[in-house]
C-alpha cells in the first residue's frame, strides 16, 4: 500500500486520478489539495465521486508527506513544486508540460518564459519509455494530443516509411479543462468545429521531439476543438518515401503494439470511433489506407482524460512501483 | 417570374430549396415531387416549412411543366431524369453526382455503374463557372466536400503554390441524407468523431478533376462525420513550392475572392466556425498560417446544405435566369 | 425610416437584434453600444455579422440621439437608463426584468433590490397587449420562459378550465447568456439535463402575474438547462376543472390564436419540436392531450433568442412605428 | 461460478450486460444469441468490447443450457421464450416489458397484444422487492422511466403526502433502443427536445401500478426525448396534501434510502445531474423543494442503460444467487 497526493485536485484530471486511484488496492489517498475548495468535499466538484469520502485540502506542496504525489498543475506551476517533491524523496508524476522536453530551449521557446528547474524526467508513455518508467523519480506525463499522435505515428516513424506527415487532430472540449471561456461556453462550440492554434500549438513540437527519436520524417500538427466531452481523433496523413502495401502497414502496426495492454489495432479499413475507448485507457489505431497519391492515413482515438492524461498518469504509477499494469485502469469504455 | 419544379422534395435539400424559393419574388413553385409522402403537405416532412401551403404530388418527371427543375435525387436516378427534361426544354439545376465529371470514365470508376446519358453540364460553382452557368441548361451542383474544398484551394492550387495537399474535412450529419442508418444513430455518432472512407470517398475524384483544370497539385481528401447537424469544416494543408509569406497568401486570397457576393476572407490567423455560416449561404476562409516545415493552413467553412447545396443551387438559377445574384439566400448566419 | 440604438449590443440578445434590423427597410441602426467591445466592428464579437458594417461604441445613454432604443441591458441596470431616454422622447422596448411587473412588491421581492423607477410600462406580448403596445413609450419585452408559458397556457387559463397547472419548461445553454460559468460550460452541460432554481426562478412570478390578469389559475414554474443551443419547450400540465374533451381544447387554441402572424396550432396529437422554430420568431403550440387523471398536456416551443427577446423586441418596434407586424422577422425555422 | 446466458445481446442493453459481466468473477458468459450476427464476434457490434473473445450465436432459446439468461428481448418476445426457460429450471431475469405487469388486463390494454404466458414473475427493484428477488425464478427488470419515477415518487407516495403527481421525464437518446429511425436520425433529435406519448406512454401504467400498492397518490406520466446519449432526468411535481417542510421531506427520502447500495439522496437544493451517474448503476435524488402552491419538487437522474436497464438487470442477478449485490456494477460515473 503506498500513500498518493494530488496537487490541483480540483480540475478535470484530478477528478480523474481520484476516479481511479479510489478503486486501487494498492493506493491510499492521503492528500487532494485545492486553495480553491478548501475544505469541501471533493464530490462538490466531481458530482461523479458523490461515493468519495475525501475533502479537498489546501495544503503547501512542502508539507506533504507520501509516496507518490500526482500534479495536476498548470505548466509553469509545476517546475515551482515539482524540485521540492523531489527533494524529499517523494516520486512524481506530472501532468503539466513543464518536464515533458528533453530542450530546454525548446520549451522556453514554446511556452514563452524560463524554465527554472530543468531536470532529468521520463517522458512517461509507456509504450516507448516502459523500463524507464519503471525506476523513473520523476515521469513527465505526455501531452494528450502527442499521446494520441506518437502512438498512430511511431511505428511509420520508426521505419522511416513516410515524410510530410500531417497529423490533423480533433479533441474534445474537456480538453480545455474546467475553466469556462467563451471559447469553451456551449452556445459557442456547439455543433459547430473550428481549427485553433493552427501551427502554433504547443504539443506540435512535443509530437516532433519524441518522434524524431526514433525516425527523421517531418511531422506538422494542426488541432481542432470539436462538441464532444471527451476524446481525441488524431488523423495522420503521411506520405509514403516507400512503395509499402496497407497490408504491410496493417503487420506492422499489429507487430509494433504486440503484447501492449492498452494499444488495440484495429482490422484493415477498421475506422476508429471515440466511443470505442470513452471512459477508458485504451487507444485504437486503424485505418490504413493508401490512396493514389501515395499518401497513408492512419487514425487513432484516445480519451483524452484517460489515455492522454490520469489512466496514464495511473498506468505510469503502477510502473514506478510494481503494480499490475492495468490495476484499477481496466474498464471498458462507454459506448454508446 | 418562372415556374420551377422540384423532384425529390422530402429530402433535406428538398426542404432547403423550399425554405429559400418561398421567399423568392420570382419563383413560382409548380411541383414538389414525393413518392412516398403524396398529397401529403410539405410540412408534415419540414416541421419548419409550417406555412407552407404545397403538397407533394407523386409525379412523374415526365409529366412536369416549368421553366427549371432541380433534381435533387440520388445518384444514378438523376441521369434517367435529366434527358428527358432537357429534351422538353426545361433548364435543370441537378444536385446529384451524376453530371458533376468531365470524364465519364472517372464517374463510372469512382460511382460504379454505367453512365446512360452523358451529356454536357456546367458545374455549378459560380465562383469559378459564373459565366457559363448563366447560359446553361444543365447545371450540375457541386458536392458539399469539393464546394469547401476547391474554395479553400483554388487560389494556392490556380499559382502552384503548394503540392502535396491534404483536405482533412469534417461534416455534419445531415450530410448523410434524411434517411436513417446506424451510423447516422443519435447514440452512434454523437459525443464522437470519426473519419470513413479515408481514401475513397466520391468527392475526392471530383476535388482533384476541378482543381486539376487550374493547377497541377496533387490533392488528397480525407472525410470525417462529426457531430454536428449542418456544416463542414475543410483544414487544407498544403506543403509550399514557392517561398511565400503568410501575409502574401492572405493577399492572394482576398483579390481572389473579391467583389464575390458569399465567400468571406478572414482576417489573417483568424479561423472560420461553423457557427458563423450556419443557414446562410456563406463560405468563410482563414488560417492562411505557414509552420516550419512549410505546410501552410488554409480552412474554410460552409453550412452543407445551404452553400453545399441547395443554397448554391438557387445561386445557379439566380444567374440562369438574370435574378439578382443573391436574392432569397442573402439570409444571415445563426451564430449561436 | 426611423433611427434606432441598442445598448448593451454584444449579448446574443443584441447579436440577434442586429440580425433583424440589418435587413430592415425602415430602420436606421445608429447606435450600438458595448463598453467592452468599444470600436470593435461588430463581427468580431457576433461572426455571423461579418457584413455587418457598424462598430461597438462606448457611448453613454445619455448621449443617445435615436426614435427608439433596445435595452438589451441587465436587471437592475435598465432601470438606471431607462427614464433617462424616456425623458428625452426616446422610445424604449427593454429587454431586461426591470418593467415586466405591474407589482413593484413582486419585482422587489423576487429581484432582491429597490426600484429606482417604477414606470408605466406596456407588457410586450403582442398577443395580448397589441394594441396597447402600439401607443407606447416603454415597451417591456416578456421574459423568454414567460413566452412560452404564457402562450401555452392562455387559452385554458382564461376560460378557467384547469388548476394546478405545472410548467415544466426545458431551455437551451443560450438562455444564459453570453457570459461563460461554470454552468455553461461545455463539458459540465453537455449530454446532459438538470433542473435549476426550481420553485424559486423569477419568471415564476412574472407567468403567474400575467396570466392571473386573466384567470384563477394556480400556476407553478421549474426551468431545466438542456444541451441545445437555442429554445425553449414549454410542457404544460393543468388538471382541468371541467369536462371537456381534447378536441374542445384543440378548438378552443385555434380559434384562440387565429390570424396570429407568429404563433402555430399544431394538429391533434402533434408535438412541437424545437427545430422547427430555430431561428424564427414562431412558436407552435401542441399536444392537447388529457390522460385517465384529468390531466391535460399542452406544449409550446420557441427559439428562445427570438420569439423569447430580440424577434420579439423588433415585433414590438412594428407595432410601436406602424410597420409591418412581420417585417424583417418572417424568416423560415432552420430545420434539421 | 454460474453460467449465464443473454438472448438479444446485440441490442444496447445487451452491450452493458456484456461490459458488466466480463467483469464478474462468479460469471461465465456461456451464451450471447443474435440472428443477424451469427458467428460475429461480440466487439463488431460493440466497439467498446474490443478485449471481449465473444462471438454472437443464433442459437434456439430451447437449445440453452445456463444458470441464468437475461432476455433483453423486445416485448411479445419474451413472453414466447421465457416459460420454456423456466420449464428447463433456468433461472431469468426479462428484460422487456412481458413480465412487468401484475394485472393482465392492464398489460394487454397497453401494449396491444394477448399475454399468452402470464407467470408469476418478481418486479426487479431492488429497493422494493429485494427479499423477493433473491428467491425468484423469474424478475422483470423495471421499465427505465419507472425506475427513475418511482425511485423519486416513492417516500411520498408511501405516506400519502401528495396527490396529483406530475412526473415529466426526459430521456436520452439510447432509451429508443439500437435501431435507427427518424426520430433518433442525429439531425432530426440533435439541439432539440420534444414530447411525445405525452399521456399514451406505457410506461405511465406501470409506475402507476407500482406506486399504488404503496399509497394512493393518482400519478400522471409525459416523456420527453432529449439531445443526450444515456440518462435520464425524471421531474416530479407533486401537490401536498400535508402541511410539510421541505426538511421533512429531506429527511423522508434520507431515512427511506439510508443504506440502499445504489440511491443517493443529495443535499438539500441540490439538483440531480445526468453526468453524475452516466455509465453507473446510482440513482440520485434531488431537489426537496417546495413552492408557493404546496407543490414539492424532487428530481432523479439514472443512466437508462445502466440502472434503467443492464445494470439493474445485474443487481438482480447478484440477489437472486448470493454475490456481493455490487458486484462488477459499482464503477463510477463519468462526469464530465
Amino acid at each position: 500500500m503506498i500513500e498518493v497526493g494530488i496537487i490541483g485536485a480540483s480540475g478535470y484530471t484530478g477528478g480523474e486520478l481520484i476516479r481511479f486511484l479510489m478503486k486501487h488496492p494498492d493506493v491510499d489517498i492521503v492528500a487532494a489539495t485545492s486553495r480553491k475548495f478548501d475544505d469541501e468535499p471533493v464530490y462538490k466538484v466531481h458530482p461523479n465521486l458523490r461515493d468519495c469520502e475525501l475533502k479537498f485540502k489546501n495544503i503547501e506542496p512542502s508539507k506533504l508527506e507520501a509516496d507518490l504525489v500526482f500534479t495536476a498543475t498548470p505548466h509553469g506551476a509545476s517546475m515551482k513544486i515539482v524540485p521540492e517533491l523531489i527533494d524529499k524523496n517523494i516520486r512524481v508524476v506530472d501532468l503539466s508540460g513543464d518536464y515533458r522536453f528533453e530542450s530546454t530551449e525548446i520549451y522556453e521557446k514554446w511556452y514563452g518564459f524560463k524554465h527554472s528547474n530543468p531536470l532529468n524526467a521520463v517522458y512517461g508513455l509507456p509504450e516507448i519509455n516502459r523500463k524507464e518508467i519503471k525506476h523513473a523519480d520523476l515521469v513527465a506525463n505526455p501531452g494528450c494530443y502527442p499521446t494520441g499522435a506518437i502512438l498512430a505515428c511511431l511505428p511509420i516513424v520508426s521505419e522511416n516509411l513516410a515524410d510530410n506527415i500531417v497529423v490533423d487532430s480533433k479533441s474534445g472540449v474537456s480538453g480545455a479543462g474546467v475553466n469556462p471561456t467563451d471559447t469553451t461556453h456551449y452556445p459557442n462550440c456547439s455543433d459547430s468545429v473550428s481549427p485553433y492554434a493552427v501551427t502554433t500549438h504547443r504539443h506540435g513540437p512535443e509530437i516532433q521531439e519524441k518522434l524524431s527519436k526514433y525516425g527523421n520524417s517531418k511531422v506538422s500538427f494542426t488541432p481542432h476543438l470539436v462538441p464532444v466531452i471527451r476524446g481525441i481523433m488524431t488523423t495522420v496523413h503521411g506520405f509514403l518515401t516507400s512503395d509499402v502495401s496497407p497490408e504491410y502497414i496493417h503487420e506492422l502496426y499489429k507487430e509494433f503494439y504486440d503484447g501492449e495492454p492498452f494499444v488495440r489495432v484495429l482490422e484493415k479499413g477498421e475506422s476508429p470511433r471515440m466511443s470505442s475507448v470513452r471512459g477508458s485507457n485504451n487507444c485504437h489505431i486503424g485505418c490504413f489506407e493508401i490512396d493514389e497519391n501515395g499518401r497513408l492515413v492512419v487514425a487513432s482515438s484516445i480519451d483524452n482524460l484517460v489515455k492522454g492524461a490520469s489512466g496514464q498518469a495511473v498506468h505510469n504509477m503502477n510502473l514506478m512501483f510494481g503494480f499490475k499494469e492495468t490495476e484499477s485502469i481496466d474498464n471498458i469504455g462507454l459506448h454508446p
